[in-house]
């Protein structure tokens, strides 16, 4: 390799310590955005990344503020006639609970079997790091950019992201770009180099039953009071049924047949359909709507899952209440063409008609986001997926990805631009929960990615 | 009033701030059996049992150590050829949890409209300081008692009862007696004495659902990974429906069919139908298994209640976790011929049963009771129900109550003496909630009718 090894590389290679420092230095930061206690953290974090944006030598960078966590907005317009790239990344991160489970601390970054161990590390610190150590790498190699760069995080993509939305829908023209690229998806195995061309919306809502307007002793009155808890449970069994149902009038009128490539591609399947995958989480089957595969039940079905369960009595021990109160914090997954706040509509009415009589029930719409479908079929698309091709050694493959990334369908909604999402998560990741790493393989290998598509952009 | 005072009313009168005062400094100490980090305030609230025994002049007042927290023992056997009365209490308080809804501090008991509230002051300390001054009553005023006294309190009535169990069964010589008092249940109102005639035992159960070996994004796991709190909510509701029949078959074979003198009460039931009884529970209507009347329902049923559940996300804000794990904490109260170890093997085998595919169940016994049903017709409770005619004015209704006191079962079955089970507290005293109290004047009544009770018992 040393023979005919490029700038890009050398440096590259050359500057490996330093590249996994600055990442650490910004994962020891806990910015939980919907903590109110991280508040100064997230702020923090922010910070961090403007000052990483200077670093390279970007012409502004600056936080904006916002009525929640700032935004970070940075440019380099330097080069004339030549397109603008629009690149979005998210500096906050997923509370950490349940913490016993961490192997390290997750806002202690530790290096174990070629992955670094952190909250934030895969989602989304570390794919962010990854452009800007691909911007810097690119700068110092070339003494300038090859296309103009805009960079716009977020701190609150882990908390419904309002802040960005209400920014791209009052600024669009501060954002103007030629395409949008945003670093937050995986591929499906280091091996298999991929871009998304699909994302599903999302509903976050939470459900609250009230029966009595105290807890009650078991004893006394069970039999006669209502239980929340158990009114809860039949609710959530009647959304839906264990084969993976979802049984909320006219939610599955408008979901879109596949394309017949992404069908054809669901059913061959060479991700899914083997022991590799039922090991990875540590499952004998599958569960969901059976009758259809895997890769069209995470990506193209809507689906619904209960987040969480509260009131009456967890701790250690014996508690014999029956709760004045309980709630479920329940999502909906959307395929692009499910509305978010018809979804919820229709949500809130089937929860309504479910619920057992005796209780009061109240659904709140805690967050919601558009999914997305985006074309493979353009320049910035074939670009990147030029630049996977030559880093990975083969061609990605198209993938709808079934996480919500509401800003790509903003981005589609408001820039009228490509929207290209490649990132360099593993399924492994542990996203969401204890134990998040991110692979050095992959930080670097993403670092090589961007920097080559990046520069493929400006040969348009 | 004052010109026919008894010398006892006139030692009751002359004490209450006394007698307050020694419930008050009973209850300042946080004594919760289930939390270890309580432990050693459980046996500091049992060394305050033996004090006040002490002070009344009771021959013998110690702790017994245990595997858990110490029994509290006490006698006193000088008058012979009168009966003897053993006397059971428990000094343990449950958790205080949600404590953000109590109005005053759950262990600084506090005076309002004629109440205390503190925890602990109805269940059961408040009922034991009844007993401790009744007892001293007697003695300052006549320098003796008139029967033979065994007082037995346990640190562990809210945690299972364990080590009680194993005493009474290992020892019952010790405990040899007439009769068995237990003041730990309610009237119905403060104008409505009663003496209970059953109990119902328990089975508590804590049912553990395992998904895939970590938690998992809904995003990426939506739609393929199990989801416990989901298996759970299924299992649940198909357990209980919503009209309160259990769906555990065998379940109901064994309940037998109140007497008819009960059968008429409840369905009379000067109590539960009206306007008040849905106005303290906050409720519009009433649930549970309607075809059955209230009193049937809460005494004569089997019911089904869940007490939580735990695993995922309930912070504020959103987490879109697919949680691994999650359990919910599950209690059936029994009518006394279904036996809680019979019932516990049904219940293990129906959960499992319903468990919808691809998750792993285990079914947890945390412990059990059994029920108990007391005949009217004997001496002891004879002399009870002419107490409180005397003190309430009117004699009492005979009732059954829903909650579980398994010594109860055990007295009846080890030392086969008529158990008398009369207690002061009333239907809103919040018990195992926010908020719990005690009525100053079912306090100061209680006293009196105790006192009046022990007397009687030597007049047979």
């Amino acid at each position: 390799m040393a023979t005919n090894e490029t700038p890009i590389e050398t440096y590259i290679t050359g500057h490996q310590e330093q590249f996994l420092e600055d990442l650490k230095a910004w994962l020891r930061i806990p910015s939980i955005s919907t903590l109110p206690e991280h508040k100064a953290d997230v702020t923090h974090a922010a910070e961090y990344a403007v000052g990483q944006l200077q670093r390279i030598g970007m012409s502004e960078a600056t936080l904006i503020p916002t009525n929640g966590h700032p935004l970070v907005y940075s440019e380099w317009l330097k080069a004339p006639g030549k397109p603008t790239l629009l690149i979005y990344g998210h500096y906050d991160v997923q509370p950490v609970d349940p913490i016993e489970l961490w192997e390290s601390a997750p806002f202690d970054p530790t290096i174990r079997n070629g992955n670094i161990y952190a909250r934030g590390s895969s989602d989304d610190k570390g794919q962010v790091m990854v452009i800007f150590k691909a911007l810097e790498t690119l700068m110092e190699v070339n003494d300038t950019l090859p296309i103009n760069i805009k960079v716009l995080l977020e701190g609150e993509e882990e908390a419904g992201g309002e802040s960005i939305a209400h920014y791209i829908t009052t600024t669009p023209e501060r954002l103007g770009c030629d395409a949008a690229f945003i670093c937050d998806t995986h591929m499906p195995a280091a091996d298999m180099p991929a871009l998304i061309t699909g994302l599903r919306g999302i509903i976050y809502t939470e459900v609250e039953v009230q029966g009595a307007t105290r807890d009650l002793h078991s004893g006394s009155y069970g039999g006669v009071a209502p239980n929340p808890l158990h009114s809860l449970a039949i609710i959530i069994s009647r959304l839906k049924d264990e084969d993976g149902h979802i049984h909320i009038p006219g939610l599955y009128d408008k979901v879109r047949k596949p394309h017949p490539q992404e069908q054809e591609f669901w059913e061959k399947d060479p991700l899914h359909i083997n022991e590799a995958y039922l090991r990875e989480m540590g499952v004998s089957q599958l569960s969901g709507e059976l009758e259809y595969p895997p890769l069209e039940r995470t990506g193209g079905r809507p689906t619904l899952e209960v987040h969480g369960i509260s009131g009456g009595f967890i701790g250690e021990g014996a508690k014999t209440v029956i709760p004045a109160v309980a709630k479920a914090k329940i999502s909906l997954r959307l395929p692009p063409d499910l509305k978010s706040q018809e979804v919820f509509t229709l949500f809130e009415k089937t929860v309504h008609e479910v619920a057992p009589a005796g209780v009061t029930v109240k659904v709140i719409n805690v967050h919601g986001g558009e999914g997305i479908i985006v074309s493979p079929d353009s320049a910035p698309i074939r670009a990147a997926s030029a630049a996977l091709e030559e880093v990975y050694g083969k061609p990605p493959v198209f993938l709808r990805e079934g996480g919500s990334i509401p800003i790509a369908a903003l981005f589609d909604a408001v820039l009228h631009v490509p929207v290209v999402l490649m990132g360099f998560g593993l399924p492994d990741d542990n996203l969401h929960a204890p134990n998040e790493k991110y692979a050095l393989s992959q930080f670097f290998n993403g670092i090589r990615t961007v920097a080559s598509f990046v520069q493929k952009l400006a040969q348009k």
